[in-house]
């Protein structure tokens, strides 16, 4: 007994965020350690069959590194890293796609639907959903600029009571094109941009965005982004972590969230709960 | 963060039963210390509206007996009770309504509302909800037994997601009828089958229905029910109780409880952890 | 067959009323001897469900003056009135709700709904209707204006096909408040401008707005209004009925009337026939 | 004052006819001096409009007789009548649309248009509403039987809130068939019938079914009309309409009237008075 | 086979039309030989049914010039044309109505539902929907200028999935007005204008507007039409088609064809061929 | 002029088969040459595009046997066939899913795309459409019957406008299981009964059904297949094929085609000309 009244206790303290957040559009950027530890998978889905029920609007962006490395090795295609992105061939396009939409996606799909939703997988390549163009083509091939948004595509799928899960590949401007490879971060921020999404939140594996002295920061705004920059405090990685976010802000998203995927239910954490976990960036 | 942990821990375990009764109407029997203590009220509060977010549909109907007696003291209106229902003139008739409609009912939907929802109160008399005829007119006076229910007004009014409240006054047969005083528990059981809800949940003061050895019996049927009636060992005020169940359970709710109301939170604790509280009567 | 022919001329006379009032909202603010006489009682009803059926939505507000002075009195609870207000504790209040939402609301609601009607009573505490702060808690306690109002909500129960019985009850701002009492006359107002009514029409217990020779006046605007408070015609009861009047008026209501609600039939008079009763208020 | 209270008597008179005919389909066979003199159309447009704005969806079919043979004549197209039909060759088949659809339905649509409907003029040709068969070629060329009837046609009509105003003409079996003209009493019974009406009325220029002595009957049912044909009591012309009144009664149609024309208001008197008008049919 | 592959072929030529022209409005001016010419009729009936089943919404306005000289000589009513208009009495304009609304309408209606649609013939009479007022009353009569449409009658037909037919009588100002006899053209490019068409085909005896040597022009604008209409190249019958097309064009239309009827499948030959046929005017 | 005439009279041909496919569903399984020549690929898009802008609603399933074994070989992964079904493992399932929804149905849902229209690609694994069990785990693996099928999925999304492009996959019984390799041919079945589609059309690399001379035998019941499969008419791969067709048939379909994809524009030809392609199943 006393563990139900702990129990219904916990419920009753996520009753505001459940009231603030009904009916609105979470995008979730899903990726690092949650997309590959089995407990953390299947954490993952409950927690976005608990934020459907109570009335969230879950739509999953995800990217695929590391399977997508390794079949290229597996099928002896070269690839190389320029600028932080994968130069991509048509051959090397072909195997993003296919491990993306063939198997990363149909996996994250599977998972949910076996928790107890009706999942759907889609790329940009489906319905019209995302244009784009070359960031350049001489220097990284196929990977492209998001440039058009039909948002209507994930709004009629959440109309029919559908989660999307979306695979990071867009059509090209031409007939007969095979398509880019669209940074799954940047992808998500132009999707949550388009469908006035309430939060964005990118699962990491990272504590969220540290300062000096590797504390994490709670907090932080455009200014103060544009300062950590500069003194070097954000780098590497987290820069188009935290570009993405101003991205999305700018657009019209109240919140984008970087938090620490590595840790259990850490969506229903920053969801449901009073502290959160990783860094907020708000407007 | 531990305690976020365990929080989001619990939430989880609430996802069977939020699924399970989504869309679903519970029509609750609301009364005893529940609706007396100030605590108990403010936690019925809000185990109502965490109710309702996730999906739960709640119709409350509420009695009123303390308050009905002292108002009559007060207006120094003698009652007596015959075979445990108060017999009703029309002065008492008078008394009844003016304190279930004007006073009770507007204490619970004030308090729902202080809560969030959009409570709206009612009794038998609107819209010609519910009809009755006398239950003994020589013995009891205006004791009704109800005879018509248009449950369009309560489905009318949940499609426009309001949260009925519903005080147990009936309109008569005639033209210029004072109305019937009706038992809170028939009513709520009669209102149940009408609506064709999940769930009819009596809130009480008592543990349950208690075996010879005074322990709560967990889960009871019809068959049972007869016995423990013939043995003595359901008695007094749990009659009616375990007979509104049943007519609820017969006309084709699902499954009726019998909860202590004394316990914060009661309603949460059946209706989403595995235990549950009190007494389930089923088919 | 003559007589039948007269009553045909009779309905037609009545045509382009209808097609001129068809779905249009008339608020209408019950009281005086119509609320108490049982001959006038049963006219107006019919008139409600007359207008009903011939298209117009007429939402009602009552008060209940008389009837609260008796219940305090036999409950011996003293009040006073100060510049025409009544003055309100809180144990005056719980009367005044009492006895407006669990009497006189249900009294109305039962005589519309034996007419063939779905009229459901509400105070402005359900579902957040009305909100009101104290006109000056220091002279008269919990009278209160309104500051808020939810359209909505009547405008849900007009949409469901019911027609809105209203006592004029608000909640306070804070959680736990009694709520305050209304001036029905000013709450009527409010909701007309609320609702954007077509009309709004007092019943009274006067002819209407009489001039100096004790005439009765057809028709008045605003600054005829002033003149007539300033030389002293306007006085005494008249002046808040007035008052509201140039409320709804300022408001967006077409037109407000002052009539009599002695005289049978006195809204179908004025809903339905050439000359009309009582004084009309124009912008 | 007194005038007005009378007015407002009648009204309310009408009050139970208004309640039961609300959204009920009558059809209305108009002819006879109800169509021809100014005063009387005028008094039928007045009444379809308080119909049409109290509630009651009028389906009008109209006939053309004397307007036909008119213009039959001034064309020097000779006719002649076999069995009471006017024996219709393709000649006469073409004066005889071009008069219902052309100048008869086009005058009673306008007549209500003026009067503030939105009545809209078709015939059975429109929208394949209404298929015939010949009732007899040899003998009477294109009078036709009706065999079938699409009654979405006018119901989609009336979804529109218009008010359909049917001449008898309709459509053969052949591609290029120039159509059959039917019996205007007969077109009224048969789309009465399909549109379920819940009332149909025959305006003639009769009192309506007269007993031996010449007196109004009431009441008839059939057994009691298969008397008063074989003892010659209906006789003539009258035995078409009552043939009409039956089929209509036996296919669903809860009343059938036969009613004076002549009389002003005459639908009305019907429609909203205790007396009634002419005999009424029943099953 | 052969044969089938060219079929398939060609009605993929269609395509990018059939594309382009879903769900637009196409006023079409039925006129001319494919009025009268039995074989004409038939293609102009299967032109309609093809453009409807791929998503065309036609609408189809008629004039009927022949008929109505024809029907006035039999009746031995004289009449003359002043400045190419009919001068209209009652007594023509009795005819006129008759011919157009009995007649063609319907004898055009009934072709179309021979082919497979639901048409539905109406006049401007018809729901109010063409308002007029006289061009000149002592010049021409009762020919009329349209000054009003309530293009939602249309529209309404159009949602129900019916195809209006059009005859192009107004009604008059005046309760009792015979109505107004309107010019055909100039009623189409009204209607055009009203329900926002994406075209208007006028279908002609002409090639289309040829220049001094007599070839067709493919192309115009309004300042190339009034040069033409100034050096006499745009001269007679020609002047009034032009005008109806500038009218159409200033007023939304997309684009005002005049083409040539008498040519087979001369509808679709415009709609999805590359060449189409006749004059376009464009703005 | 000329060509344009002979272009329209044959959109015209194909008009009785637009009027009566309007709105019903074809489930067409694309497949051989038609899905690898890129002629032939682009006449399907046009084939799929027209069908949708004419009314029909098409279904495309699509298998992808020689990419699958091209890539298994790459890898390194060997597989065989047993009794026609490739026998796959979890490293061959892992690729087979690769393949069908990350690389053809995404191709083919972009050729779709570039045409116009709004194709959205899925598999069984999407919103639990598809749900199967091993046919016979020791012989084949993870060879899968379905045994459930959730329409709702693709007439939801058919319902937003979507084609459905449909990779054989199928989840399976347990969580976490891989999933299930379907035959195409089948998986089109079942999904064409599911839909109550009016037709299924594989296309394949033979003319259709050939007779013992090798020619091709134009229609054919379940006993003549019966007979033929006996006599060894119907041998090898065509046996599958029509074992599909009459598992369609018997569930309700209307017709089933095996056509010849090699031809240029097979599925117009076999929709909308006279003559078919190929061998139609009926019952």
């Amino acid at each position: 007994m006393k563990k139900n009244i702990t129990q219904v206790q916990t419920l009753l303290e996520a009753l505001p965020y459940i009231k603030k957040y009904s009916n609105e559009i979470f995008v979730i950027k899903y990726g690092g350690s949650a997309q590959i530890n089995p407990i953390l998978k299947d954490k993952f889905a409950q927690d976005i069959v608990l934020m459907y029920l109570v009335g969230i609007r879950p739509v999953i962006v995800h990217g695929g590194g590391n399977k997508i490395s390794s079949m290229l090795e597996k099928l002896q295609i070269g690839t190389k890293f320029v600028d932080g992105f994968r130069v991509t061939d048509e051959a090397v396009m072909e195997v993003v796609e296919m491990v993306l939409a063939g198997n990363i996606n149909k996996e994250i799909t599977t998972l949910l639907n076996e928790h107890g939703t009706k999942a759907i997988g889609i790329t940009g390549k489906d319905a019209g959903f995302l244009k784009a163009k070359a960031k350049n083509k001489e220097k990284y091939g196929l990977v492209g600029d998001i440039i058009g948004i039909d948002s209507s595509v994930v709004k009629n799928l959440i109309a029919e009571k559908f989660i999307p899960v979306i695979a990071p590949i867009a059509s090209g401007e031409d007939i007969g094109h095979p398509g880019y490879n669209i940074n799954a971060d940047l992808a998500a921020s132009k999707i949550a941009e388009g469908l006035k999404a309430r939060k964005i939140i990118f699962m990491t594996d990272t504590l969220g965005v540290l300062d000096k002295d590797k504390n994490l920061i709670d907090t932080l705004r455009e200014d103060e982004i544009v300062k950590l920059k500069e003194d070097g405090t954000i780098a590497g990685g987290m820069i188009p972590k935290v570009d993405a976010c101003l991205e999305a802000i700018n657009g019209g998203v109240r919140k984008a969230h970087i938090i620490d995927g590595r840790v259990e239910h850490a969506l229903l954490l920053e969801a449901f709960t009073s502290d959160g976990v990783g860094t907020v960036i708000k407007k």
